[in-house]
């Protein structure tokens, strides 16, 4: 879509504008004025003649011009009517500040309604309402109400800011602002009733200005368009860094008490973000910090990274935490060794983390040599300095070696500066630099390894589409089929039935209905089976003594069989009953579960785990969007914290790693196919041998889509 | 101990003293000078007559009055004989700021240990060495080199801050200034060949300024010390916030190669923090952070939180980061929804959080009044309040009336403003107010949920002593006797024998030497049985096939005794073979893991774990120092993250933890008694039934200690 008359007008109109400064209207005004747009402002107030020594038009229809935006700062009835007006005139986009939208009730809901009806009608770019506005940073078209605009002078950059959050975006960018990180854009969405996150997002990917693109995000409305700008910004190489909102259960309930979006569950978001390359933090600041480092040229090449530290507890804290993100404190390079060994004293001290005892003050060139020999290391990928307390002159030295060395290297170099205000006129000249500085060790980690994370998702990403998994056309018309039978739980012959038409291994059985059946179904299969009594009221089976297992034999095959038809007739005696199945007993094995869900917003969605407790209780399972693409079904399976019992721990043998893919690839492709019959479906237990040897579905429950 | 002496001396000698600020010496002496120290100084210099005004002596002998305390910036061998001088002149203590001692190799080593020989000699308490000094904040005793001691005053407080970390340290404390947060005392332990951090910590604990103490940790010499001052720091109520560094391998490594200090396994310092109630950090800034809250007079009483915010987002960050630290974000009380809604235009926006939209722009009283009303609120114990950006002179109004509301109630309000410099006038009254400020959620939350969860221990804590539970004079006899006999693996018969001892239920079971004696113990146990091979040589008796089970007659039992027999002959033809066990056949149960680890440092703890996945991959078992409280053991089982399983989930029959507590309990006690004896003792697996129907020990296995 091009948002360009919204994001780039020529001219705009502001209704409700007044000479009050504190109001909505008078605050947009004042911005656009003071930051200088070069546009034409045509500022609509019956009451006054001009406004701030510009011509006050006293409705839209005065106006003879051409208008790209108009900017509405009334309330309730006033801006549909605005917007009305606007669509007669032609006007091709709005932002809606209003937050009168955001009331309870039935009033303010069927005013939402109106704007999209009218935004339909009029073919209406409109932003909001509740936005605070819109601001881009490089051309100061500053149609924003937002606080942060009192700033004397804005300072431009390569990240877009894309806002679900109002107050908190503004207060977000003014500490950018503050850090020295410039923006390109922000945008706050405000209630979405017509542009959605996702459609501003789709725009930025193309914005010459924008290289990272941040979203604070509290819901979604339209979750493909979300999908399809993912993956569009992947092709585009421009990273989305994201900070989502209401990831518990009661955080959620405060999102929809103060917006109308909706908050999903965070499960499914979280899957949504790793399996997309989304860049997720948890806090505000982190933001901006992970996205400036993103908006380099270039990303860290590889995890390895190198510590020089005034500080021998300040590099403890800083190794432990990026071993925890699976960063790497490596040797150092022989040569580099060979170099250090001819500037430090004490011999034992050189080594990485390299500490710079007391003779770092008494030899004030010992630090930028210290610092060029780590750059030159081709053992380390990026550079940490860690300083504590100095103060004044000494801490403005060190500033300035920092940035030299880091201008003159490619290689990504980051200070945390662990002390305090005595060391600020250091701090200060860092921070106005365009080199990373933080004052938290957290703050520092993530920044460094959020751009490693995305260079190695990138790396792994193309080159490859999820392969269109086709099954027979009468294979799909039997499928079809059975899904429009009656009943909204599938019995378990048909459950497996539909696994075997996607190539899915399932335990040999015959459904017989009668005993003389059954026994000869018994010698074709092969003693020992198991008996399982098959009817579609009857979703439990071991509960009313409906299965037996380890048959040996004819002669305890027909007193099995007969006792779970008395077991059925007892307990379920209006049961329709299908049959009794005959099932071979299958090998013991490890035991994982493969199901599908059906997110309400996003679809279809593969579940993986161990076996009930581990999925139920531990929680540890993996999550993905369907279809799934080779590589994340492998990932599926890694990332489960119980994946070394798989992988094969102590002694065990491996498992057949590759089956499995095999069969989340089918459920996948099965999952995409009857995406609107399907609600969901487990494969539980899905038994799986020792590497080589297979996997076998053992049972399985499909419940159907309420159609 | 007494360390007055150290801590509070009345007269100092400073060797190696110059007129070069920037030396050690230089820098402890203008410290001292510059905060006004009300004792005498003697600085020691044989080529200065005076420093700074003050006369200089050439030798430490030449000083004919009393000296409480020498401070030593020299290096090596000078510093070793500056201690012995020390010691023949009686003065009873010392700070050695001197970095030579650790340096690499054999020469700093042996000079260490000349040290500690020379305090035992002369009874002197010893800083360091590789301190950078200690602070008393209140009496101005500034025996330090720190940076932070460049800034003009100090703020005394009620805050002792204990650092093994000597920059690092200087830099926290450094910004805890800076934050207007004030200490009592400031002590870099430096390499603690004589005094260590318990040993401060316990001085404190009694020193009347100190309410709460920071420990910056690298690791422990004398653990049981340390676990003697947790239980004094309980009975006296002073919490101690502990940063411990070093969580990871990498980063144990680093501490190893900065200072001699041991770092131990991270799990077993989490488990001891936990039980002793050490309030831990994992950010530098939440030390204080922490600290300050605690050192307010009451802790809030619950974990019921009230939010008032003028952002949506904000809130929403706020409450998913509050829930997940099991904090609530309750109803308002009905009194509040009344007087709320006489203020607040839009009642749909009454609730938990507040948010204060548009009006509060318009309406300045409306913030101090929703202040009030919350904190009048009986269903809150505490208040948060979140701001965006708010600039100039109003910014410094919401200050004034959050620090005002503040002062006229008893309830805790915590600020966690969201914006930047714009409110930097706002943010500085309250920087420099008592009331916590933060400009992170993460900071507010941890330092809001920490006093709360030590106000919960405390109360839990008191009131339960660890009941001993004695064992018979012969059962003692006989588990001495078989930790006596050979073998450093206990055969499973002894094992359980110990563990009947102390009255843990294990399987019905009799060692037979003959088929004859099998036979006849499985009458008296009762079919179906299970045999297994007993020799000190075979541990795991599965692989080589030394064990059946689900013996159910007469003729099985000869068939089974005979293969076993023939399989071990086969697979460990020279295992000296005790007899063949006879073992009734228990009924299946829930399987839990209970085992007795030897720390090296802090000696016995007790393990808790779901089966051996769970343990082993999951890493989710619990992890406590014996002897166990009966409160700690019952923590243990609730602990884990399996806990739903035993407690019963989806349908199953709760287990009978009580019986669990009391195996826990008995084993805590084996460890307590046996702790020279036992190296490690796993339970593996303790079959648990349903509740009121006991455990059983299936198998076990002892390590004992080479002795």
């Amino acid at each position: 879509m091009d948002l360009s008359p919204l994001l780039k007008p020529q001219s705009v109109a502001i209704v409700g504008v007044t000479d009050d400064f504190s109001t909505i209207g008078g605050r947009v005004f004042k911005a656009l004025v003071n930051h200088g747009y070069k546009g034409k402002i045509f500022p609509i107030n019956s009451e006054h003649k001009q406004v701030g020594g510009i011509r006050c038009y006293p409705r839209l229809s005065d106006i003879n011009s051409e208008i790209d935006t108009i900017l509405i700062a009334v309330e309730g009835k006033e801006a549909t009517m605005a917007i009305e007006e606007s669509g007669k005139k032609k006007i091709k986009s709005a932002i809606i500040y209003s937050t009168s939208f955001i009331k309870h009730g039935e009033e303010a809901r069927l005013e939402n309604e109106r704007i999209v009806d009218l935004a339909k009608k009029y073919d209406l770019l409109v932003c909001g309402p509740n936005s605070v506005g819109i601001v881009d940073f490089h051309d100061n078209i500053t149609m924003s109400s937002s606080q942060f605009l009192d700033l004397p002078q804005l300072i431009p950059g390569k990240i877009a800011f894309v806002s679900q959050g109002g107050s908190l975006g503004e207060a977000i960018i003014n500490r950018a602002q503050d850090n020295g990180i410039g923006s390109s854009y922000f945008i706050s969405t405000g209630n979405e009733v017509v542009l959605e996150l996702s459609d501003y997002i789709e725009y930025l990917l193309d914005d010459p200005h924008t290289s990272v693109i941040i979203a604070l995000m509290e819901g979604i409305r339209d979750a493909e368009k979300l999908l399809h700008v993912a993956d569009l910004a992947l092709e585009k190489k421009k990273p989305i860094v994201v900070m989502k909102v209401g990831r518990t259960a009661a955080g959620r309930k405060a999102v929809n008490s103060h917006t109308g979006l909706m908050a999903g569950t965070d499960a499914v978001y979280e899957a949504i973000f790793q399996q997309k390359g989304f860049i997720r933090v948890f806090e505000p600041d982190e933001l901006y910090d992970t996205a400036s480092m993103l908006a380099r040229n270039s990303f860290p090449k590889g995890n390895r990274i190198g510590i020089v530290t005034t500080t021998g507890g300040g590099s403890v804290i800083l190794v432990d935490k990026l071993t925890e993100m699976n960063m790497v404190i490596p040797e150092l390079a022989s040569k580099t060794d060979r170099e250090l060994s001819k500037i430090i004293a004490d011999f034992g001290l050189i080594k990485n983390p390299l500490h710079l005892t007391s003779q770092y003050f008494s030899d004030p060139l010992l630090f930028p040599k210290v610092l060029e020999i780590f750059s030159r290391d081709e053992n380390l990928d990026a550079v940490i300095i860690v300083i504590s307390t100095v103060s004044g002159e000494q801490s403005k030295e060190i500033a300035k070696h920092i940035i030299r060395t880091a201008e003159s290297f490619d290689k990504p170099m980051l200070t945390w500066w662990s002390g305090g205000n005595l060391s600020a006129p250091g701090m200060k000249i860092l921070g106005e630099s365009w080199v990373p500085f933080f004052t938290s060790p957290d703050q520092c980690v993530v920044a460094l390894t959020s751009p490693i994370r995305y260079g190695k998702f990138l790396e792994n990403h193309f080159g490859e589409k999820a392969p269109p998994l086709s099954i027979s056309s009468s294979s799909r018309e039997r499928i079809e089929a059975i899904l429009k039978g009656s009943g909204s739980i599938l019995t378990e012959d048909l459950g497996k039935e539909i696994l075997s038409g996607y190539g899915i291994p399932t335990t040999s059985e015959k459904l017989s209905r009668s005993l003389d059946e059954a026994q000869k179904f018994a010698i074709e299969i092969g003693y020992p089976v198991a008996l399982k009594i098959i009817s579609p009221q009857i979703a439990h089976k071991t509960e009313i003594g409906g299965l037996r297992l380890s048959i040996g034999n004819e002669e305890e095959l027909s007193l099995a069989y007969n006792q779970i038809l008395d077991n059925v007739k007892k307990h379920s005696p209006e049961a329709e009953i299908k049959g009794v199945l005959v099932q071979e007993m299958a090998k013991p094995g490890k035991e994982v579960i493969v199901g599908i869900i059906q997110d309400p917003q996003f679809g279809p969605m593969i579940v993986f785990g161990l076996g009930g407790i581990f999925v139920e209780v531990l929680k540890d399972f993996s999550l993905r969007h369907a279809p799934l693409k080779e590589r994340e079904a492998w990932a599926m399976i890694q990332n489960i914290k119980g994946y070394p019992v798989l992988k094969g721990v102590r002694g065990n043998s491996p498992c057949d790693l590759t089956a499995i893919v095999r069969v989340l690839m089918a459920v996948s492709q099965l999952a995409v196919d009857f995406q609107y019959s399907i609600s969901s479906m487990d494969i539980n237990p899905l038994i799986v041998y020792p590497d080589g040897q297979g996997v076998k579905v053992l049972d399985c429950l499909f419940v159907k889509k309420y159609q």
